[in-house]
């Protein structure tokens, strides 16, 4: 019985077609990330599953693709848990490694592990796959592409004004106009829920509220009054974060209802001098908005939150995000190392290039030049000039065999190669080779040596 | 406790010095791909269990990485296979897919997948990391990466010329010279072994023969005498394999021990026609020798085998290889499709580079210019003017805070930057910048403008 030449759901096969868009926007985000002195850095797609575990939540843990133990090692497996139903801990008895689950983890084992060699602060990019063992639906996959750059062992806020103009230059360069990037700062989500009776409630608060745009503000309200907020501290909440206006503007409303707040007033400022330094840049992609509902995995970030989200008239939502963290990498024993990072969603900017049709249509990778095979001689020839040809960058091939010449145009055709190149014994006997424009039928005699110049390339 | 920040045995992080000599490779290798008409093709990282299991014998299947099931899928561990001692079931009991083992498997997988749309011969190339459960040592890891070409759906000879050409190709791009390219024939070993009285024996024989470089003429012919070949067989045998000369020589030679085995003749004229053809071209990094002890994984190949060994210094041994394959898409219901293929060993490729100091020195990556950080005038002329840089490809950067000189230029000297931009009170007063050069001292003002002009780049 054969088997069944599927992919594994979740999983995808990229084909010339495909790859040839994602190397063009891969290439974009590497010089980019070159450009503002980010190094590049790969890490093994397998870490011992004590790095991995307890970093993403129970839920993180739930999604993190687990590797069998083999051989003798099986034997190991703790069969007692699987009686109480401990599925977690039976699965840690057959397993020691896990797949990348993204690349932050893997940055600050990397940092804490060279912690003597590297010059700080260290700037890293890094692209490559992330494995979770979500359910796969539309836009959603097992695996999938991060573009992550961090500058790490530096406070300074030159970083976040750094990493924001960075996105400019990303968008910019991908022709991506309309892009929001929205700003808040974690100090003030904190200023805000001190502002209510429930100040040990900065979870429930920002859980609730980064589901705005799932469920409206209607939708979070609720929710935070079964969370025991009282009417009177959402009133204020939602006057706080309603604030419209420049982000001067809010800013200066802000802190006019945070002034009690240090937390508060603190973010304020750094924001403040964010905002004020960023105009030093005249950003032709990005447009900056404060916004006071952003929260983003709150847990994690310590200082200024980003989002950015696509131009509005393609409804894609969250093309990218990061912020700034304090303990990236304190579970490997390093203290006292804070960062900024920032994150594409490289399968979602595709995505939106594709809808908006902003790949270019140079990036082609075909054929453009086809040898017929018309016997030994024939052969002998197009042999002679083929790797000449390639080594000038041009894209050529012989047909394999001598079939009907026919049958070798078709196959020109069905490949959309532009050229033809025809040595026949006519051509043989005259010195020279036909060449044979596919698009316009027309054919020419030129000799052999003058092939490079009489197509485009 | 805090975790250590080690990576798994077997498993490699690459900082940028190493990525960017990698990248380098890895961008010729691309390059010659493709102007020979290969399409690239990415395959994703785990594949159903069933596609990957089977297709590379007992030992093969053992490495092959699994995945564990996740949630309550564990439940349906068969229990009994572990009682039974039975650790193969009881794996697959616990694991529905599995790490990608070789770029070849998938590549059946797709074509089979894709017949009606590929045109067909389907010339592609794919780099991408495989896995393997082998114990790590010197120059062996458990992820690595593998650069594959393949021609499927073709059975003309001309196939087998491009490859060659291609190795040529690739060596000449980086430079390394004396590879020697060693093929044999499926069907010669066939008839070698069909002289004996061992007809059947040809997986003894080619496994054997295998060890040649690892226990000697003598030790193969003591293998062959305990699997039952007469002394007479042995020396018939030793007296083929160790013909020597020239290709055409050794083809001559070899057709008078083989005139009465057809598929010997079969295998003598193939290789004559491909050596003929390839007079064609002028190598200048490869020499073509037949060596009629290659095998490599004979249950594989059913024509040409092909094995690259670098060059004599170097001692790495094969560094890549390949050959005809004919039912490569069979398991997936796919019948008849031959193909040729061509591996190279990235990993080996790279250390022999290293060891010959064969990576160019101008493919650095470090920063060019760093502006220092001298208070709020200096930094918002050094922010304006930053990413105009960065957009020329200029990379620059900004000491993060503002501290004494001194240190800021000991992190320039440390990071090994070339130059410096100093925008102090004096500079912005006489409306210039001062350059310093690192390496010199000298220190040149210029107008901001001219900055792009003063540095080389």
């Amino acid at each position: 019985m054969s088997i069944k030449p599927n992919t594994q759901k979740g999983t995808r096969d990229f084909s010339s077609k495909v790859l040839i868009k994602r190397t063009y926007l891969k290439k974009i985000l590497q010089n980019a990330f070159e450009s503002f002195a980010f190094e590049p850095l790969e890490t093994p797609s397998f870490e011992r599953l004590s790095v991995l575990t307890g970093k993403y939540g129970d839920e993180g843990d739930r999604l993190i693709f687990k590797i069998l133990n083999s051989g003798e090692k099986l034997k190991k497996v703790d069969l007692d848990s699987l009686k109480r139903n401990d599925l977690k801990k039976f699965s840690f008895s057959l397993s020691e490694k896990a797949l990348r689950y993204d690349l932050t983890v893997p940055l600050a084992r990397y940092v804490s592990r060279n912690q003597n060699d590297l010059t700080f602060p260290y700037r890293r990019y890094q692209i490559q796959n992330v494995w979770r063992a979500d359910r796969p639906q539309h836009g959603r996959f097992q695996e999938f592409c991060q573009c992550d750059a961090d500058i790490v062992g530096e406070k300074s806020l030159l970083q976040e004004i750094e990493m924001i103009s960075l996105l400019d230059r990303v968008f910019n360069d991908i022709n991506l106009k309309g892009v929001n990037v929205k700003i808040n700062h974690r100090k003030i989500i904190e200023g805000i829920v001190n502002l209510t009776q429930n100040k040990n409630s900065l979870i429930d608060y920002t859980v609730s509220m980064d589901k705005l745009d799932k469920i409206g503000i209607k939708g979070v309200e609720e929710e935070l009054k079964s969370k025991g907020f009282s009417q009177l501290s959402i009133d204020k909440i939602k006057g706080i974060v309603s604030l419209e206006g420049s982000p001067e503007k809010i800013l200066d409303k802000l802190e006019k209802n945070l002034n009690n707040s240090s937390e508060g007033l603190d973010g304020i400022n750094e924001l403040r001098y964010i905002i004020s330094k960023l105009n030093n840049f005249k950003f032709k992609s990005i447009n900056i908005k404060i916004d006071l509902t952003l929260a983003r995995g709150l847990n994690y970030y310590t200082g200024t939150i980003v989002e950015v989200m696509g131009p509005e008239k393609v409804k894609m939502g969250s093309i990218g995000g990061g912020g700034r963290y304090d303990d990236l990498t304190n579970s490997f024993g390093l203290k006292n190392v804070s960062g900024m990072g920032i994150s594409f969603g490289f399968d979602r900017l595709y995505l939106v290039l594709e809808e908006l049709d902003l790949f270019p249509l140079n990036i082609n990778l075909s054929t453009e030049l086809l040898f017929l095979n018309l016997g030994d001689e024939s052969l002998d020839i197009a042999l002679k000039k083929l790797n000449k040809l390639r080594s000038k960058g041009i894209i050529c091939e012989i047909y394999p065999r001598k079939v009907k010449i026919n049958k070798q145009l078709n196959y020109a055709n069905k490949k959309k190669i532009p050229f033809v190149v025809i040595i026949g014994e006519q051509e043989i006997k005259n010195k020279k080779v036909t060449l044979k424009n596919m698009t316009t039928g027309k054919q020419d005699q030129i000799l052999l040596s003058q092939l490079e110049k009489s197509i485009p390339h």
